[in-house]
């Protein structure tokens, strides 16, 4: 086994998520990933704590859904699984693992089915996050197609950006913590498409060190939901439904949409803003600061946390990032998109210039 | 995909657990089986039912096991682990498949340890048989190497033996069941070393004829627990944890496993009687039965079918067998052994013979 196997499994076991004797453990990873469920089980065992090893199997959910949905004889509903709620009531950790052999896996499945689906989930999947859980990535051929790599140099990405030294991040990002909690205005500039004001006054910035999100690497907040103002493009692509959405413009009035444009499948777009009311304004704000992840790989869960980039999502803001006094922003979705920060940018907190293309103030090289 | 593997789906559904809308479906397979696993999901969804799909993974269970053992700080006890537990309990079906890659996986857990994690595991067993299930092979090429053969000779075989057609092997068995379910006692005598006593009255003999094993193609029952009397020689080989034992002779009083002796791999024997009392005594005599299943594949779920064999398991004897006024022989474990009752054989029900070297008194040919 390669050793950077075992080392992914124990960070997962031990920073992310802390198993402990006597818990409960479910590990939930496609067939691709057996490598890294076999040395997570080594470590339950270890631990004392108590595995089920779930197969998260695209192929086999495509089969259920279009099944599913096939079936005339109910229009199709899907129901909230009974065994798998109580399964996830009895557990303590989760592990969930992306990486199956195909990224495009469930291209045929209608938008409409996935929904229906999800919405049955939607008690299973508030179940699983009220436990201590862990997402992570294991490098399979599919996941290094998406990203135009070799397997091999997609295998030394990941577990560069996953074995990283997550104290040494944890403080480093502290300071990008420390300067937005206590902030009022955020202002964003990059070239000639961004300029876009904010306010977070009240609202707590959340430091992400590879918890919840494996390789982590990010600090974020929820805007205040109607101060946002200005354009913003977002110059990095984002891979939604099988479908690469390229050069997103956006204009934001009062923190709402009021208009946008996309170089490239842009109807992908207007089902995501038409989904709901909360879909139009900016749900979250986030910096990029892992600098292990120094490439777009069409992978959200990395592309967010790279170094010298900024996202931000329409949506649904995270709960734990809104304080009492100001109003979560509710959404269905939540779509981060991601703004090239490396040249000709700044990022500017209460009128003070905090990153200048990528450095941050805290940083050597500051100027 | 082979049509074989959607066939065998669909016999699983249909024949052996008749899964219906609503019901919660474990589909436990490791990960060589996927196919089947997606062919199942897809009539799951097609039925309306549930599924939650499990990776049965050796090569994981292995690192649990052995990492537990090695623990120092509480013995490498085993607990029973509470969300496998509810899950089973809120399931309705059960169908696991066999066919990892590599059959010896488990070949260095030691067998002690296998033991301790059985028992804990046992009211999780308990639950999971309380459900309808259905346990089947998928072919594999570890298995086709256990066997002998080519994968694509095995895939034939594996295939033939679960698309029979099930209600003419449950006829001909019909008749088997009819001697067996009015006996008292049977005897069953074979060349040097086996010449055994059982009493089976009041207890019930069940048609297996590919619902719970599937392939099926065996009548079986419990033997009255402390009536079992004299010796028997296992002169097919069994293969467990990875090993294969040989040449077992075991001699019973009132009963009791009083003796035994393996001429390979004894070892593995003493972890199996030493796991606890039930073990030391029979829960199952069966008749082999499968005329298709015409060659031994060192895999139990297909020999112990094999025609002109008989077969008896220490351990637990399953509850459908044992009448009200008869004591169910409890134990963690069931371990099948076979007798080739080819040549020089006989069985005897009440004293009258009802198979002569494999012939059947109700087949042509009998003697």
């Amino acid at each position: 086994m390669d050793p950077r196997v075992r080392e992914h499994a124990e960070i997962i076991a031990d920073h992310s998520t802390g198993i402990e004797a006597g818990e409960n453990v479910v590990i939930s990873m496609p067939r691709e990933a057996e490598a890294l469920a076999v040395a997570l089980h080594e470590i339950v065992g270890d631990r004392g704590a108590n595995p089920i090893y779930l197969n998260n199997s695209e192929r086999a959910s495509r089969a259920f859904m279009r099944a599913r949905a096939d079936d005339e004889s109910d229009g199709g509903e899907f129901e909230t699984p009974a065994h798998q709620l109580a399964l996830y009531e009895e557990s303590d950790v989760v592990v969930v693992a992306r990486g199956g052999a195909n990224v495009s896996e469930q291209s045929d499945v209608a938008p409409e089915t996935t929904a229906a689906y999800r919405r049955a989930m939607q008690p299973v999947l508030k179940e699983r996050l009220s436990k201590r859980w862990c997402l992570t990535q294991f490098p399979t051929s599919g996941h290094a197609q998406l990203a135009g790599m070799s397997t091999e140099a997609y295998e030394n990405f990941v577990w560069d950006a996953v074995t990283l030294d997550w104290d040494a991040q944890r403080d480093h990002q502290a300071a990008m913590v420390e300067l937005l909690d206590d902030a009022d205005e955020v202002r964003i500039r990059s070239g000639e498409g961004t300029d876009v004001t904010m306010s977070v006054a009240g609202n707590t910035t959340l430091n992400d060190y590879g918890e919840k999100n494996l390789p982590g690497g990010e600090v974020f907040t929820a805007p205040v939901r109607d101060s946002v103002e200005g354009e913003v493009h977002f110059d990095m692509p984002l891979y939604r439904q099988g479908r690469e959405i390229e050069g997103v413009r956006v204009r934001f009035e009062d923190g709402r949409v009021e208009s946008y444009s996309a170089e490239r499948n842009e109807a992908v777009l207007d089902g995501v803003f038409d989904t709901d009311e909360g879909a139009r304004y900016l749900g979250e704000l986030g910096i990029g600061m892992n600098r292990n992840i120094d490439q777009f790989t069409y992978n959200m869960l990395f592309d967010e946390k790279m170094g010298d980039t900024v996202h931000m999502a329409v949506g649904a803001a995270y709960e734990e990032c809104v304080g009492d006094e100001n109003e979560a922003n509710e959404s269905a979705e939540h779509v981060d998109m991601i703004v090239d920060m490396s040249e000709d940018s700044i990022i500017e907190v209460d009128g003070e210039v905090v990153q200048r293309n990528g450095t941050f103030v805290f940083e050597d090289g500051f100027e």
